[in-house]
């Protein structure tokens, strides 16, 4: 019997995976499937999912076996009280490559006093030389999956690694923290804090002035995870008086963030557009198939969201 | 017998060096020693050299075994009529790992395109994603100690990795290339291209007009190597034509590079003060002290010189 898919994302997004999507469903052995933007509710067996698609209400499904989010974050999916079958996160090599890639070069601009270069071209000869990457404690706030590829990237390059999460972890080379204890502890050497939380009850503003006070003078924060982490307020007075030297927000509660927002203007923050974490559709597209494939075989969903837990 | 050792560094290096050189020595049983910047030259068993210090005539170094070098480079030593002692490089594993720090996070900054975002607090929310790393083929001319380990690292972060040396070189991982045609292969995909090529009659002004003119359109170039091998008006040109996107220079001719030199003004151009490889004191003092222990136990000197080769 043909399997019905529905892509619901926003419109843009359907010539971007239309061929990638069919060619992963074709290499996973999904061969008899009807994959379409547009499949009447009750017939849909399977919804590929971007939380700001046009699907807001699951109710209609009836019959879809699956919806899997193209995302990594579900906080905007978990919380609907109409969805009642089971979701899977995305958890996509290309999206967590990315995300390495943007937090170790982030890191490295911070450690390497990088900005001092850029912005001052006047002739002006200065010699400050780091300390070695293993002289310069980093923290990784959130050991999921993305959290913990970064750990790994900072640590293969010689940073002193501290990693913490909700749950006691067990990540090589880092120094793993867990609990309220632990965030303290984690927080207080952060010469670089590293945030990749996910986004529930529990973390919205878990970065507020207390737990800044906490940080070492002159730290940098690097925020790929989710806006939200932040109590924006608290971080930007931290950032007035100078405690926390420099901010690089790659995500915020409003996005675009709004031009006359003060981080925009503010000195000691660089604002990047939401480009840290970006699902690429080859790889995606792989891990969309590959559940769909286990679904029909009747095996476990890959990367089944918690819905307790909320991601 | 006691042995002699002079220190030979500008001035403003012994209070850094005394007690790091001290320590080594001790610890690799070399007990017998006198470690001072001033001894009578023809009783000076081993010369920790800087070159740019206060011994630039050998001659009187009658008894001398051999001249440790402090730094990398040893272009201004190796061509010194007077040296007739074996001369041994530094090969500094702080040094080395300062300089994969540096070259990795200059080559992650310009392959997201971070000035781009440092650069445009304006409020314009500038969504443009990078390709992944393996998708951004970086190419290193010199694939010695430091472009070897640099390479590495490259690898390690998932870039498509091209490798260019004088002779046949082969490094796991690494598009390994050689000779004249190697040369204008490794030259022709590198989107971002760093040089870490020893200084020699060879290397001086290697990358030329006609050299850039092979480069991919719109490439990135960044020399943490040594000033000359970049004919600088030829790369002012081509920035000014915008073939080459940026420079990332961090070596000059002349250094500190002057205030007036069009590098510092111009807008493709960041200029760093020669951070990218800092001889760290404690790291480079174990390697001179192992020299010396292997010396006086008539073993081979590590990272000796091949006068003919130059490095």
């Amino acid at each position: 019997m043909t399997i019905n898919i529905l892509f619901a994302a926003l419109e843009a997004r359907w010539p971007q995976y239309e061929r990638p999507l069919t060619a992963a469903l074709n290499a996973a052995g999904v061969t008899d499937f009807n994959l379409s933007t547009d499949i009447a509710p009750q017939e849909v067996d399977y919804i590929v999912l971007a939380p700001n698609g046009p699907v807001q209400d699951f109710s209609p499904y009836t019959r879809c076996k699956a919806v899997l989010n193209l995302w990594a974050g579900v906080e905007d999916v978990v919380s609907n009280p109409t969805l009642t079958q089971p979701l899977a996160r995305m958890v996509d090599h290309g999206l967590t490559q990315g995300m390495v890639e943007w937090v170790t070069g982030h890191v490295l601009r911070h450690h390497l006093g990088m900005d001092t270069h850029i912005h001052g071209q006047d002739g002006v000869w200065r010699k400050v030389n780091p300390p070695l990457a293993q002289d310069r404690p980093v923290t990784i706030l959130g050991l999921g999956a993305l959290g913990t590829a970064c750990a790994e990237a900072l640590v293969a390059l010689g940073f002193d690694v501290t990693g913490w999460s909700r749950s006691a972890k067990d990540v090589p080379g880092v120094r793993c923290l867990n609990g309220e204890s632990g965030l303290r502890q984690a927080l207080g050497t952060a010469q670089i804090l590293v945030l990749l939380l996910p986004k529930t009850p529990e973390t919205e503003n878990l970065l507020n002035a207390q737990k800044l006070a906490l940080m070492p003078e002159g730290a940098f924060i690097v925020n790929p995870g989710r806006g939200p982490l932040i109590d924006d307020q608290a971080l930007l007075e931290a950032l007035d008086s100078g405690h926390i030297a420099h901010a690089t927000l790659d995500v915020f509660r409003v996005e675009p963030l709004p031009p006359e927002h003060p981080y925009w203007a503010h000195p000691s923050v660089t604002v990047t557009p939401h480009v840290a974490s970006e699902t690429r559709e080859d790889t995606a597209s792989e891990v969309i198939a590959e559940n769909i494939r286990r679904s029909e075989a009747g095996e476990p969903l890959l990367h089944l969201v918690d819905r307790d837990l909320g991601y």
